[in-house]
């Protein structure tokens, strides 16, 4: 185990001020304010896997590396994938000297082992743990035992914490009591000196979009999704945020909206997680998949796939490998989307449930990506006026007329060129003669390589991929119009 | 009294990981996580008697042995009913030590006498006190004599304490106030040494369905009952959870839908208590109370008999008598049924109520247990299907279809075999040729004897008691469709 | 200035246990539990008047000694209104001892002056002060200065404090946060060894409900009132409690139902106050004024005339002496009413509200009161069924069906023999023919005089004034029919 | 930088008692209760410009002095807006003794030579911090620094200080939380001994209206404000106060309507801060913003510009100048308005809202303000009768009829006399014909010079400019009546 460096024991706002860039570099005596992130990582969401959604408790060494070679094979990692996240029930107790120890049947040669392989794979290795007693499966939380497992994940290669909020001996009820448990491990892991994005799991409790930018890299902002589009589950019992009870089993339409509020709370650094995609469990359709997808990409959440992987099929590949969504989730902006509307409709499915909606968002090179999301159960035609899409321009206190009122926009379908079920299927097969890793700057419209460029420098560049197909333009203070199939987006 | 032994003075979680199982026992160095109980007692749910509903501060010595008697006599020992619970009311206030004085008047041969005789009797002791300054009825409460009080129920031979709310100083408002009050009795109980179930009665004020499992081994979850099925009383504000005035006079169905939000904190070891059962206090019909009982059940309430038992009826007998319901409440899976829809109706009574839903549980050993209530006014055609009933298998993650769709499922009704008012007549009796204890293994439909045979071994030899009897089948993805009388459950 | 005595400086607990009465007389070992008040006094719910409703700021010595002359004069006094309370405003600041200067030109003589001559009245001297830095009218507040202005009360002799919540510097929140403040100032007036009534005014803010039964001996239980029967005002925002903004101008039924949840928190030696009477102030009706003290009288509220005295009406005279409904006020039972029932109605008035609903307390004699208040905009009829009175007696838990249904009832109206406005007159010309302090045991329909006979005695008695007119009788398992004017009660 | 005088340190409370003035001038033993303000400053509401709204964090020294001189140059300052506040980006960091060090680039003299050039000009300098570890922007935040910022405002010759609530470190959840983070900088600002105006900017959290008096001169009431009249935007979500998100964009209505439940909230030396003006910055009409402007002033919100003050239009410059409506909003009453109603309606407009209400509020000198808001699609007649308009003295509780009942009343439309485009745009002009400062007691109608000769003092004088003009009169028990444009106000 990795000793504790007692010289490093900063305190917060020291700490986040060291790892700011200086403004003026030729003078010594000037400390640096806010950087874009409290360690310095994870300035975009995060990209991955995550076993929880589809294994749950059943974890071993070849899940984990299987997965990882299969994210290799399939292009994924390429396409910016590459934590690989090992989530609960990995440790059967603590030693001794109160450092956990690895369940050595399921973990036969240590979580060093499978740091090491993953790194030699290009990809960064993710764990688990809770800041509880115990963690949601009731193995050892960290509560109490920060130092100890921070040391652990710094000595054993871990790259990446997701910090559970299970058995927390009551300590909530106010954003101080979730900030100073959150931040004990906070400091315990850049007391490591091993850079680790950090990522909170307290759904949302006392709000963390309200103050954990300044101690973590991302925080859950609601109870645990399920795999459904919109159907109510009385276990996850609030629509908006904040809620007073989190709750688990919230549906995709539950979580997006739950967003609406807090947007603004989304950063460069600090994200808001809207929990694992459910892409590929079978519980929704593929419009429905498409707009779970699409959503979290819009709204700058962290993308980690919670399904398995191996099993993939085409066209849940085409959806996970859209290089033109995932560019607007790994844009530079970081930001999260606002809800323009939304309106109750009359058109309802098995569960009551009717609601449109229209999403807008501005990426950093001026473009404006919108989301019209049809949750009614029939196509419908939707509208989206430039007064609506360029709301925050018109408002913005400027003075003057927003001048994107005055333009003729161009409309690109990001989902026009997504991968045919036939690509997918060649890829699935890891075909030699298909290489699911394409080179940079490619004229592919259907992939992409994030290794080889990343995403901000292909934006600026204009890489094919990126940026869907062009379908139409809207003239000055016209309406965008579209026909949206049931629970999809346009 | 029982000195306090300081070497006993552990902290909660070094506590917690004490009590576990190891995983490797041949690893001196291994600490074990978390068991399934904070201290090892109460791994399903606890059952008993309890005065309050029934005869509030009117309690004595005689009442609580005549009682047991009657529990013995009538077989409701041997059907698992075991603890015998003195509630409010029995000190007069403390001796110069700080010790409690018993009532010398009710109480004449103190309280270790009536530990005694109950154990004598195959039964358990239980008693009461307050987190408070006062009890609820104004004797003194246990704040700062926590040590005291502990050691006082040690020595005289209690295992079991309700553990009350009122006049608390106003140490509540976030759960770590209330978590911090409860968790000083909870050291105090571990540090006597004697295994003793501490259930607590905080009405679910600061939520402690999150945060008591790592304290306690049950938890009341809603303010107190009171004996009508669905009543709104103005004393009684809330209708869902989390609940800012947990206040009283909640019916049951009240209660029931309180439990929807919460049912996933319900687990081996703390149970959410849903109060005290009404059965045989008047205020509801037939149906209603077999609704009520039924219900306990399904959520894994405790199941604390809250009437005169001496004096029960036939048909009352009956209910708390029906071994597939209690074999329901202790299955070994210790968790709380799902409520997967409910509707408000038009058919609406004099409170001018209607609502009927659809509750789902799974067993350890794989069946599932549905519940259909009816809070119409009227006999109502109620469906349940395949798809809803497995809902969250359907929903799980697990990128395959849920087995369980493909499957046909024979329907049994578990009050099919409700004993006959005649029979239980015949036991309240307590005709010696109708013995109300019956053998193990038994090929009875109607009695059970879980002191011969545990709950757990009975459901896996397929005791004929415990399975009620087949009434139907349901096809692949079909529906079960049933009649259901007004407020009753199918 | 009294001097502090550091030898009281009990804990609160200890100083609870010590005021009580021991159960065991000739052992010496034992503690007591909980009195019936934290310090013995307020054992039911005072009466008197307070300046603050009809004269704010503007007081003087002569305001306050020629109302309670007025009081003496208007036979007030003997039926049981004996606290003169100078509200807000009286003081000028501190001298360099930290001990207040009240204002040296509206109480040339001090206060000692004001209390001596009240207490040769047969009177009781209340006054006033905040815990917070600065009373509502920006006068010293006792925030700090705790042990000084017990120190003061009790050194000039006064008997009573009504304590404010204005500029508390953010020390609320949670229901500890206002203890603890509320607290300290509990603990200064035990100190000083002088009965004070303790009645805290913090408009229900974290709940005092809940908590301040062992601190203080009354509580304000909403925002203030205003002298409106039914209007809602936006800066009375809540409807019912608990409320996260008690606000002010809260009507007389805004704060009437804010009692319904919390009608248990009221009890001998704590009552839940509804703020002062408006009774006389002008901006009600007369039906109303009697619906408005007959229901504050029901609630156990303390009555606090909150008028003009020497300048009152005949009219309202006779609300404010009437015997029958003191005596309600002031039964033993010490308990607030429950509400069985509320319904909105569609004959609104001009502020669109419409409601009706039965009221029931249970008096220690057995006798039970019922209150039907019509807030309908005209003459309804209105039926109480014993069903709907005796619910709780029904639904108690007992097994056996209430006694009570099987009864006939004779119903007798409290406001029957209201004095006559000429009778009133008469007293209000203080004609010394016509004496306004009447004798005990007299057969009067419309007078009383506690000072001679209390209460208690005299329900026990059966003094005529304290019962009201028979009217009718209701017959086993009946219902009780009136027709009920607009805004009235019946 | 000032050192800090370790002398200064008081307590709050004695720091505010010190500061009031003495009622007993003679008697050096008596120390004075609550002043009117907790610092002396700020007895009437702030006015000013800041630059937020309309430049963000566009920020540098010749913004600063040019909008300086055109507010000279075009009269503002001598109508009193004066404090010129620049808001947030103006530091880079700290140097090695904890300093914030300002942008060299934008602030090339530093901000002591803007302070002496603003006061050289007869105007005050604003700054802005944020209670955080960051500002908004992520420039350094005060918290933890508070001491070493407030010696930089002080010696830099800040006279305001704008205190946001951005990265807070979790320290909310309760007022208690609140209260103490932000009295740090209180305590810190009093400290240094400059007299700096101290303007909370939390946005509503944990409701500062409660107790922010005594450490601040005014506080945020809700979140910030955006260019709309009544569009409801997700991100401000809560339509009343207390609000659990305060969130942004919100809507002149949003806020308007968040003031109803805390009017009482607001005194002399305290102002809830209803953010900057948005007149001027395009998104609404000209009777909006006439609106927006009219109802700040009526709540005595301060007034500060958020808009381009050197690029106005002549429309924007009227509503900024006009006199009546600014006394109004210095009227030493210092009070806000009472909503006496507040109806839905039906003649919605795009965004599906429609509302009206009553607002009303008295003055110093016994006069009434009135204004009728028609939030309706089209031109509605409405009515104000006298008794709606004098409700307060209605029910005051004095026992006697409301005097203002029985009176004729004139009515002055404050905005009669509002100044003419043509005015406006020879003032914008520039030219030295056309004096943009007039004398005092001049009787011009549309210009006031408050440098001259105050408000309260040209209020006790009748000044013409500051009535607006008679356009009726209301008899005893009357109804005004008045036919009002979409969303005006009358």
């Amino acid at each position: 185990m990795a000793p504790s460096d007692s010289k490093r024991s900063f305190v917060a706002a020291a700490l986040l001020l060291k790892l700011t860039t200086a403004y003026l570099a030729d003078d010594g005596t000037v400390v640096i304010p806010g950087a874009a992130s409290y360690n310095g990582l994870n300035l975009v969401p995060q990209m991955g896997w995550d076993n929880w959604n589809a294994f749950g408790c059943s974890v071993n060494e070849s899940l984990l590396l299987d997965t990882a070679q299969a994210m290799v094979d399939y292009g994924l990692r390429d396409l910016g994938y590459n934590y690989v996240i090992l989530d609960d029930c990995w440790s059967i107790g603590r030693n001794a000297s109160g450092y956990q120890v690895p369940d050595p049947v399921t973990f036969p040669n240590g979580m060093k082992y499978i740091a090491d392989h993953l790194h030699s794979m290009g990809l960064k290795f993710g764990m688990y743990s809770s800041a509880g007693v115990f963690t949601c499966g009731k193995r050892p939380g960290s509560l109490g035992y920060e130092t100890q497992d921070a040391e652990f994940f710094a000595a054993n290669g871990v790259d990446y914490l997701k910090y559970d909020n299970c058995f927390n001996q009551g300590q909530s009820g106010t954003p101080k009591l979730s900030f100073d448990r959150y931040n004990v491990m906070s400091q315990a892991l850049n007391a490591t000196g091993r850079p680790i994005v950090y990522s909170l799991c307290n759904w949302g409790n006392d709000d963390p979009y309200d103050w954990a930018y300044t101690i973590s890299n991302a925080g859950r902002m609601s109870g645990d999704i399920y795999d459904s589009f919109n159907r109510p589950d009385d276990r996850c019992p609030c629509t908006v945020n904040p809620c007073n009870w989190p709750g688990f089993h919230c549906s995709v339409l539950n979580i997006l909206n739950k967003m609406a509020p807090i947007q603004s709370r989304t950063m460069s650094g600090y994200f808001n997680d809207m929990d694992m995609l459910e892409v590929g469990n079978g519980g929704q359709t593929d419009n429905e998949y498409v707009t779970h997808f699409s959503m979290w990409a819009m709204m700058s959440s962290p993308l980690l796939m919670g399904t398995d992987v191996v099993g993939l099929s085409p066209a849940n590949l085409a959806i996970y490998s859209n290089p033109a969504v995932i560019a607007l989730n790994q844009d530079p902006s970081a930001a999260a989307g606002s809800r323009i509307w939304r309106h109750e409709c009359n058109d309802t499915d098995q569960y009551g449930q009717c609601e449109q909606s229209l999403w807008v968002r501005s990426l950093k090179n001026g473009d404006t990506v919108i989301a019209l999301i049809n949750g009614a159960n029939s196509t419908q035609t939707m509208n989206a006026s430039l007064s609506d899409i360029f709301l925050d321009a018109r408002t913005a206190g400027t003075s003057k007329p927003a001048a994107q009122l005055e333009e003729t926009w161009d409309v690109y379908d990001l989902w026009a060129n997504r991968m045919s079920n036939e690509e997918a299927a060649t890829i699935l097969a890891r075909n030699s003669t298909t290489p699911a890793v394409i080179t940079a700057n490619s004229t592919s419209t259907t992939r992409y390589n994030t290794t080889a460029m990343s995403y901000a420098d292909g934006l600026k560049a204009n890489a094919t991929a990126l940026f869907g197909k062009k379908v139409g333009s809207v003239p000055a203070h016209g309406t965008w119009t579209a026909s949206i199939p049931r629970h999809s987006t346009g």
